[in-house]
């Protein structure tokens, strides 16, 4: 390999809800799902962990961010940078800021930009076909990678080629023009034709080229993220975007804004498998099926079922399908979903349902990432609550009280220095604290191992709206 | 009213899988089937709560006992006496026990056999019809309740009458016979008949004609169980029928062994509502259902469903249907079942199967009542379980101590002896007790209310098996 390393972006800021229950706001679908032990973000950053390529850039959120540092942790990659947009502005504005924040080092070097929500099966062959379209990227196009088409997708945008001998190429061909998502009878002819490949939003360019596609194209959004790049400031290890510039960046897909009005495309041919788990009934087609196409997750048991979906993150329920054909059930330790396969694209709907019935379940898992770690309620019954608590290495939850409960801690492992009132213990595992109601407390974790630990919260109420913070090193003092 | 009370006897020694995972062999259907806030066992003692019945004799098993105990005591409710059958023997010796044991006080006591898993929704108008059917009893006859029925079922027996006019008579009428379990033309046939009502194994007579009716029927089951209710004795004011006795009586049922043999039998009509609940279909038949024909019980929400039963007794879970159409979904802190509703006669095979997997969903349930009370794991994760302990008034947990586990107690209400070691300590809703791996412990409670706490077990093996006792009131010493 003679080549410069590749730099992968991965664009990390969705959120989705059609993959609900086991995705929500505070858990987004590309952290949230698990396939083979890993997240969606995991295998993107897995996909890139090679000879050619540079660590990983990551683009997230403000509110993702500690799921991103959590799981690259648990995987033990470190990446080459953590850029935080202030708030979300679909991927045009994103990847930009990872080109200008490139560009800075290196205008030449190359770009491979990378959702981190969908699923490529076959990693070899990836690496290939990127490795092989560098030099045509090094030249000066913007190579998008098309998907050989096995269905007649009415979901997807689609990639035209010239003639279909090109589909089998190793090389990267010419781009005629990008398509709209069809109806299905031109579905149909494009997956007949042998002309059109899906567009799975994958992109490989020098930083250079990107930057004067947007220059040229998008004059506006170029100007606000430059701003925003500019003011950036590295804290913590992460490089947080300028405020100021991004809020005037216009909330635009990459395609929109630059691939359908660029002219110097190219298109890399991908027959492996990809798919986009844009809902249940396609992490379905993803799965490896039984002999009667189920695909099982977690403790799962069918009877005599077909073509359906049972999946539970619940580690001591058990979910049984009896007589299923074509359904999907998800289980989670809040929510369980049962309906048709055939009813996945209802799910939005559904989940909006939900939340004009102010239902929590619709938005917010009961596990939750904070600056300091994370923790989840495994169980809530009459008059109390058991939370799982995982404190990262050297960081600590914020000097608060509670009005409404009692708490008491049992650590399981590391050593955790706790404060109540005016007493100072360190607690190693197998330890216990007690939190009287009303006490002033606070955990910190100073070693380099996490703290995790069991709390049974005991009071009439229990809300985490119950808190009173009088010092936080993440700037939380009156927030709750 | 001029009539003698009529003596309930609720039958209560059954099992039933086709309620999984509702049901279990450690939560019998009739303890375990809540509706509307009441256990079908809490239903039947209901019925027969009012001005013309005595208290209710319970017939019931070793096991169950404490089942027994516990929801009486929920309902304030203060049984005639409770009658422990030593193994199960199916219902002809139980109801022999029973009028046994009441003849010994007054053989022309009349008794009404009630089973303990069905449910009768017209409360007062099944008074009536028992009210009405006590002369005919009195003056010898045994009467059976015919229910009248609505719709050509094929899974229970039948009585046949002399003409459809006996159908709405507001007294005992003629039985021409019984009729076994018909197919599905001779099940027609009856229901369009109409000399046929359901046989609900509802019987009423007095003590003395069912005894008569056992010592010439069946001589030897009467020899054995009268063998058995003289060697009884009373404990803990449980009557505890003798073994030797009840060993030698064969396992037979009433209808068997009596009814389809008896000259003097006489049936009384009834056209409320009656259930047997015996599957998951017929417990969606008895709810009330939302206009598409939906019964929810539990946190559970339907989306454009209709004819489908979605219940869950876990209370931090929600179950959503979405497009279902005739299916059930049965959701416990262990176990999700998933299946269409014409499936549910296939459950006692699915059952069948988990066992023959070594699944412990298949017969124990998460909750389990014990001498002293009850507990429920909550949560069972890497490292730790949850248990939430209830200890009824004056009872004991045994003197005992865990290999591999240390326990960390949090008492919620009540006031608890602890023994942990040398030291005793009486602890109140709030406090706290460390158990450390190996300790020998004790938790009695010597109050009149409850104590209920909730228990974190930390170790690497957590099973039910890690326990030496030392001392135990219910003579388990040496037993897991």
């Amino acid at each position: 390999m003679t080549l410069a390393p590749i730099h992968p972006v991965i664009l990390c800021g969705g959120a989705g809800t059609r993959l609900w229950p086991a995705s929500r706001r505070n858990q987004p679908k590309q952290f949230a799902l698990i396939i083979d032990g890993l997240s969606l973000f995991q295998h993107a950053v897995r996909l890139v962990d090679a000879a050619d390529f540079a660590a990983p850039m990551v683009v997230t959120g403000v509110d993702q961010r500690f799921w991103v540092i959590e799981q690259l942790a648990r995987i033990e990659r470190t990446p080459g940078s953590i850029i935080i947009e202030p708030d979300a502005r679909n991927t045009a504005p994103a990847v930009l800021a990872a080109a200008l924040h490139l560009a800075q080092h290196d205008p030449d070097a190359l770009l491979l930009v990378l959702p981190s929500d969908h699923r490529i099966a076959d990693v070899a062959a990836f690496r290939e076909a990127v490795v092989a379209a560098a030099s045509r990227a090094s030249a000066g196009d913007i190579v998008t990678f098309g998907i050989r088409p096995v269905r007649a997708e009415t979901g997807y945008g689609y990639l035209e080629m010239m003639d279909p001998a090109a589909r089998d190429a190793a090389l990267p061909q010419t781009l005629v023009r990008f398509v709209e998502k069809p109806d299905a009878v031109r579905a149909q002819a494009m997956l007949d034709g042998g002309r059109h490949l899906w567009n799975a939003g994958i992109f490989l360019m020098s930083a250079r080229t990107l930057v004067t596609a947007y220059q040229s194209l998008a004059a506006d959004l170029y100007d606000a993220v430059q701003d925003s790049v500019a003011e950036a400031r590295l804290e913590a290890g992460l490089t947080l975007l300028g405020k100021r510039g991004w809020l005037k960046a216009s909330s635009i897909s990459i395609d929109f804004a630059i691939m359908e009005k660029a002219h110097n495309l190219a298109v890399m041919p991908f027959s492996g498998r990809w798919s986009d788990l844009g809902d249940w009934d396609s992490v379905w087609r993803d799965g490896d099926g039984d002999g009667n196409d189920n695909v099982l997750v977690g403790d799962a048991l069918v009877f005599n079922c077909q073509g359906s979906l049972v999946r539970t993150d619940v580690p001591d329920q058990m979910v049984v399908g009896l007589d299923l054909d074509q359904m999907i059930v998800v289980a989670t330790n809040d929510a369980v979903l049962v309906a048709p396969r055939a009813s996945s694209q209802q799910l939005s709907k559904l989940v909006n349902d939900l939340r004009k019935m102010e239902r929590p379940q619709a938005d917010r898992s009961r596990r939750d990432h904070r600056p300091w770690g994370w923790y989840e309620s495994v169980a809530v019954r009459d008059g109390f609550q058991v939370k799982q608590i995982v404190v990262s290495p050297h960081q600590a939850l914020s000097l608060q009280s509670h009005n409404h409960r009692a708490e008491h801690w049992i650590i399981l492992s590391g050593t955790a220095r706790i404060t109540v009132g005016n007493s100072v213990h360190d607690v190693d595992g197998g330890g216990y604290v007690f939190v009287p109601l009303g006490a002033i407390h606070r955990l910190e974790n100073l070693c380099d191992e996490p703290v995790t630990m069991v709390e049974v919260q005991i009071g009439s109420y229990l809300g985490e709206d119950d808190i009173i913070r009088y010092a936080d090193r993440y700037s939380r003092v009156g927030m709750s």
